[in-house]
């Protein structure tokens, strides 16, 4: 028996079921018998709540489907590994359910923490002798991980960013009045996604006026001084800025309001709310129109503008950690290895897990500009390549298809 | 000489630039000798600030970028005419630059204040034997005119919603703890934008558990509770709800927050925020994670996905205005009107302006629930027609491409 096993975990992306889709199809091709999937990562396996994926994907169409489908279609989790010493039997029950559906090779798609996840098993699989091979496969908006040329999912999110960044821009041109419009981008502590509204300057776009990324200190102060002068040349200013920028106290910008929201179920004080503080700040000072537009879930869910590259590259991700997994390799996590840069092509390598795992890769400091107000042509011409080409959605009776998990 | 003149006026939809072009190919097809653009409507026209589109508009490809544009291409303004009374030199001023221009023919492509711009003139022309026609071409995402079946714009912006909310739905399965996501819509009086988030309900996908509309007074304690017994057997609870809803008292649900973020510079209190603020409450009284998410400007100007109905039936409308205005009419906007239920097809026909300005359209009593949390069958079968088909962005280099104007 060649059973093989996958799951989803963390942060979805618009084509981490393109990556689900690289495992399924190739370990199918490669001859595997049945592909299960985990239902909410390793916490679903825990609960031995896991699906036979051949009866989920049934055909060609359903494959199509699945690649267009946003958020993960196996569902996702947060839950982390404990530490193994001490903490053997969580081990021991996760690789007992692995044996019981006889195992071959464990696939896990995710992020920072699914790494994690893959390392330990791996450690903890080469304690006991196991010979099942566990691999990793990358996946996050926010292009963070280490080692690897960049994220998939991270494509998909540029190019949606940088979409309606367009659009925005245009539409704050359409009065005769001047408006500030302020977006906010996703990205705790690295602004690869914020730096993405560059990509929107072109032929036919006059391109966002400043980018403020987490990688720097956010001076309130100069930020108005700069947009007050804006103000005086232009009709329309528009600033991209991330939701995790922080003051020199390490305060983040959203906690200068003198009211919080309200404090989430995991203790995490709701970040959003930079921009409407900016926004504010900026129409006081000002008088100006402002508007705050938060792309909030959207810049990781929105399936219906992905890029062809990432999706393409997702799949290649998944199928390629199939690949090396049957012929042998553990403990490894896929990368991409960009190696042409014009023409851009792009590889898949396995690295070590280890590398991987727990480190956070942030906007090189020569790609932000010297007051940390935009970034430069070298970062565009990284992301660039990477939101290429289109997939279109299947539409069926005016609204995007998507495969759905039938229970 | 038959020159025409055209403008847009009010806010912009993703397919107010097809009306343009529908005024512009028709007038050149049908022998106009110039087609003037106004920058940024009447006021622009009172301040000569004017363009001859055949000078913007050069060959088919720009055509085809100009259905794809968002924003208003000319510009727009908020400027309403004064009453004729009292104020005949503003009206003498117009018809002088009208009458240097040698203008036969005058189009403006706007909401319920344009509607009343196109009236005034059309009477002041009347009163002094003017030969020159005022034609109306309708336009709103909020789809609340009256006479016209639906004003084109709403379809597309309809789309935009209903695909979004898909989205966001699938999105919100992901954690196997918990979501109550709240999707804020625009619309200040009329709920059919909010309304649009039902459509997506489908084979595919359980579609939003709740939908308030403006049209219905908003009960906080009534909405803690419905959302309370959802949470009870549902993981993901996804509420539509308009931006315009308002309690008992007549204040809007976002003032009830203990702060304002900031009043406009037209001194309007700044709405975005009910989403946040019924989050906040949901959050407090439940202990579950929330999220809102304001769809704020993307609706209308998120040109990349347009309902080829849509698109289609601005442009019909500008064609039908300019056909009309050659043929002797004035006064006159185009209304949109279904001819047939099923199969779906729908005609232009011209009303006399004085009887759709000014008056708002609402969503029928009947088409909502007995409680107000949701929209019937009849409501749905209204709106599905109008987000049929698409119109896909012309790509470049990864970006949708636009075409702007050259000053």
């Amino acid at each position: 028996m060649k059973n093989v096993i996958v799951g989803q975990s963390g942060g979805p992306t618009a084509v981490i079921n393109s990556s689900l889709l690289g495992v399924f199809k190739t370990a199918k091709d490669r001859g595997a018998d049945t592909v299960y999937g985990m239902v909410h990562g390793i916490k679903g396996l825990l609960d031995r709540n896991i699906v036979d994926l051949s009866s989920q994907i049934k055909n060609d169409l359903d494959m199509d489907l699945l690649k267009r489908t946003p958020s993960s279609f196996l569902g996702s989790c947060r839950y982390k590994l404990p530490e193994i010493e001490g903490n053997e039997k969580t081990y021991k029950e996760i690789f007992k359910i692995l044996d019981e559906l006889e195992i071959f090779a464990f696939f896990y798609i995710g992020g920072n923490d699914s790494m994690d996840t893959i390392k330990k098993l791996a450690d903890y699989g080469a304690k006991i002798n196991s010979p099942i091979r566990f691999m990793g496969v990358p996946k996050t908006i926010d292009n963070d991980l280490a080692i690897t040329d960049h994220t998939p999912g991270y494509g998909s999110a540029a190019k949606y960013i940088a979409s309606t960044t367009k659009e925005i821009i245009r539409d704050g041109l359409v009065y005769d009045y001047p408006v500030v419009s302020i977006i906010e981008v996703m990205g705790r502590n690295a602004g690869w996604l914020t730096a993405a509204a560059a990509l929107a300057k072109g032929e036919d776009c006059e391109g966002v006026d400043l980018i403020y990324l987490p990688e720097r200190v956010f001076d309130l102060d100069k930020f108005l001084a700069k947009v007050g002068e804006l103000c005086k040349d232009k009709r329309s200013v528009v600033i991209a800025v991330s939701e995790g920028v922080k003051i020199a106290d390490g305060r983040y910008v959203c906690e200068l309001a003198d009211h919080v929201d309200y404090v989430d179920a995991f203790g995490h004080k709701q970040l959003a709310g930079t921009a409407r503080f900016l926004a504010a700040k900026v129409a006081e000072k000002y008088g100006v129109k402002t508007r705050a537009i938060e792309l909030s879930s959207l810049q990781r869910c929105a399936s219906h503008i992905t890029s062809r590259i990432d999706v393409t590259e997702a799949f290649n991700a998944g199928g390629a950690a199939v690949k090396a997994a049957f012929e042998g390799m553990s403990g490894q996590v896929i990368t991409l290895k960009r190696v042409s840069e014009d023409p851009y092509m792009c590889i898949t390598e396995p690295a070590d897990v280890h590398f991987i795992a727990n480190v956070e890769k942030k906007v090189p400091d020569e790609w932000i500009n010297k007051d940390g107000t935009y970034v430069n042509e070298a970062l565009v011409h990284y992301i660039r390549p990477l939101i290429q080409a289109e997939i279109a959605p299947l539409w069926v009776d005016g609204l995007p298809r998507h495969l759905i998990l039938k229970k």
